[in-house]
């Protein structure tokens, strides 16, 4: 079925010729809209909802989970020009911005006013603030200041029939009723399209200090990270675990980065620490450090004594980039508790031994229990992303671990759901979507097939 | 409509005799079912979602919002004989807890290894933990470590219907679909029964630093509220602002307490941090106030040099039921932003000095917005909470505050609510009550009357 030409021409009307874009793609829309406002949402989702016509929130095209590739004929949706920074409260530490305004441009916003949007991570400067809350995203350092789920103080929302609800609330406690605003963060908009947002911020720090770690062993690691937590005092903000495999290659003879450790080790740690005393926080850092030292909870440090030294660790954390000259390779992003973590990832590469030229390499953000890991294959030919897949998300459903720590479902993942969610859940979730999109015109076939909400009214 | 006796024959057959206790009260329930196990719970739904008969899940009676009162036949439903702590898992810090176990029992267990449950408030050795789940409570250390809402990361919950939906996700990221545990964090039992619950823990902070501030204006309160939570580094953990009405009669001649600092200042603040540093951080909490004073945020101090001299602060500030011997008052619990608070204040002020012999007294958790609000009258026969409780919501609707910030709406803030919601989330929320619980037989007319629920049916 194609776009009602009645309907597009609506639509032109309703949006002017520099709301209504083509593009031909692959993947994603072929038409794109692009509202102005939350009326011109408003309008938008009344009509597309009266004519049955799907639609694809896009936001900074950054996702990882193929969120936004069309299944039909949807139009895409894009607040690009809903990008203002509205207000930022300095009173009450909020900030008050459209969903289209790029996440850098919003911290670098806030930074100004000498407030945190304590939000990072590899795609800030292409990454709206609606995606990121859209996909509830989690990042550098939700160790200690959670995913955006927990920053987000209000949302005003367009539901699929038009509705704008606005609950651009500000305060930290509000037990008024439900809190709507939770349907909708990580619901990777499925079921309302998010126009504003406002955010809690916090103070800048005052103080940073990093510093990579070699860890012998990964009861070392466990008693590393419990050590940290507790003595760092509420200022630890990453944990960052390299496994050999990505260290070694990412650092090998002729890459971009000199090893600031060498090679060897069974784990390399960035550890860093947000404080408030530029003055004293360097010492007590060292200080900490010194201590897991002579309890041998690691073997090796390298501490950063300026920015460049800084920057140059976690250029080594973040080239994920580089992995790609591995040989094609999918980059899967999930979660294990940390008393089954051990045992999975030997299981997995295992599995991933058994297999010719295999590619198997993992990272990520151990605090919050979330592996990066990639898998593929050295030869070409013998790349095959879906058995990969099922080989993965089954040693995940065995441990019980999610098949998506923080990039979402979209429509990679979706088959896969029943691997960490429980049928009950699943059907749950399939009520909750077909109460709020009874005409499934948000981003259908995303998280849950269309086919599968369809069934609930049979 | 009285209870069914082929129902009650039915349930007593499935719960036995201690299962099903009849006590006469004039506003809970008068048969209170006792289930062992999830599964029984799950047997009561299904007979009673089948027979049209209404419940009212019951934890530990401490609520202030009428959550729990009965408004026809309603059954109780207690989890009290579901108490048990299943399991501290001490690598992923992560507590399993039964809904019906004491908060303070789940606390003190968590301590025996190490580890903290950060919720803290008045009815500790009451409340459960699942109604502390079920109504997102807040208390003393929301601002460093977030409300319940905040501290979930799985849940187990029966609906309407019987089915048991087991989400008992420990990990802290896990982005798989919509994350339903939030539907039911703050519902108050109004979409399903929490029957297992698990929380993310941290670790027991060794050095515990605690003030009593005076203050001489607002401006100053709020610059110093923002000054310690720039400088403390993610330490401080209470800001409790107590306005002078309320310390001056709580420490007044003759009352259980001596004033730590003398009457006659325009507010008195407790400031308290938790740390990880036993040797060092009485000397920073010091040099942090040292510095705030030079800076004018305060005029006066008294530092806590002992446990008991700690103690002694904290009982000023808890020492709530003592403003009844002041006359009849109600304990009203709302939010207002800083940049209005003390207009808000102002405004209230008036109002009940217009009122004769009225009662007015304000403290609360500033940090958060938090206010609790003390209103009633000198005159036994002049006390009319309907008028007072219309006076304040006016006044905060005014200023669209929240008339409830951590104490939940249940059925003395139900006809309100419109004053902090608009008619969109109003209806939202209706719409999310009809399909969770199509028969209404989850604590009934609790957050929402049941004949606006039932209308959307029609």
């Amino acid at each position: 079925m194609a776009v009602s030409t009645q309907l597009l021409n609506f639509l032109t009307e309703l949006l002017g010729e520099k709301g209504v874009r083509t593009e031909a793609d692959d993947f994603l829309p072929d038409i794109i809209l692009k509202p102005s406002s939350t009326e011109q949402v408003s309008e938008i989702l009344k009509l597309c909802d009266a004519a049955g016509q799907a639609l694809i929130p896009i936001g900074g095209k950054s996702g990882l989970a193929q969120g936004i590739h069309k299944t039909g004929d949807e139009l895409g949706l894009s607040l690009e020009r809903m990008n203002a920074v509205e207000e930022i409260d300095v009173h009450n530490r909020t900030m008050t911005v459209q969903a289209g305004c790029i996440l850098q441009v919003a911290v670098e916003a806030c930074e100004e006013e000498g407030l945190l949007l304590p939000m990072d991570f590899g795609a800030r400067g292409s990454a709206t603030v609606g995606g990121t809350v859209a996909t509830n995203a989690g990042g550098n350092r939700v160790i200690r200041y959670g995913m955006m789920r927990d920053m987000v103080l209000g949302l005003e929302v367009v539901l699929a029939d038009g509705t704008v609800v606005s609950s651009l609330n500000k305060m930290i406690k509000n037990n008024t009723g439900y809190d709507l605003k939770q349907l909708f963060i990580g619901a990777e908009g499925t079921l309302g399209v998010v126009t504003r947002v406002v955010v809690r911020l916090r103070p800048l720090a005052k103080s940073q200090n990093t510093a990579l770690l070699a860890v012998p062993d990964f009861p070392a690691l466990i008693n590393l990270l419990h050590y940290l937590d507790s003595s760092a005092g509420g200022t630890l903000s990453a944990f960052e675990v390299m496994w050999p495999e990505y260290y070694e290659f990412i650092t090998r003879d002729g890459s971009n980065h000199t090893p600031p450790l060498p090679h060897g080790s069974a784990y390399y740690v960035l550890v860093e620490t947000l404080g408030a005393n530029a003055e004293t926080d360097a010492y007590s850092f060292e200080n900490m450090l010194g201590q897991a030292m002579e309890e041998a909870l690691f073997e090796d440090a390298v501490l950063a004594k300026s920015q460049s030294e800084r920057n140059a660790i976690w250029e080594i954390r973040d080239d994920v980039l580089e992995l790609f000259n591995l040989g094609p390779i999918i980059p899967y992003d999930i979660s294990v508790t940390l008393d089954q973590m051990e045992e999975f990832v030997g299981e997995l590469k295992a599995a991933m031994a058994d297999i010719e030229d295999s590619i198997c390499i993992i990272f990520g953000h151990l605090g919050d229990c979330n592996l990066h890991t990639i898998l593929g294959s050295k030869n070409p030919e013998a790349f095959d992303p879906k058995a990969l897949g099922e080989l993965l998300y089954g040693i995940i459903a065995h441990y019980e671990g999610s098949i998506s720590a923080e990039h979402g479902i979209g429509l990679s993942k979706r088959d896969y759901l029943h691997c960490s969610r429980s049928e009950e859940e699943l059907a749950l979730m399939r009520r909750i979507k077909l109460m709020m999109d009874p005409n499934n015109i948000l981003n259908p076939n995303k998280v849950l097939a269309a086919e599968d909400v369809a069934a609930l009214n049979n």
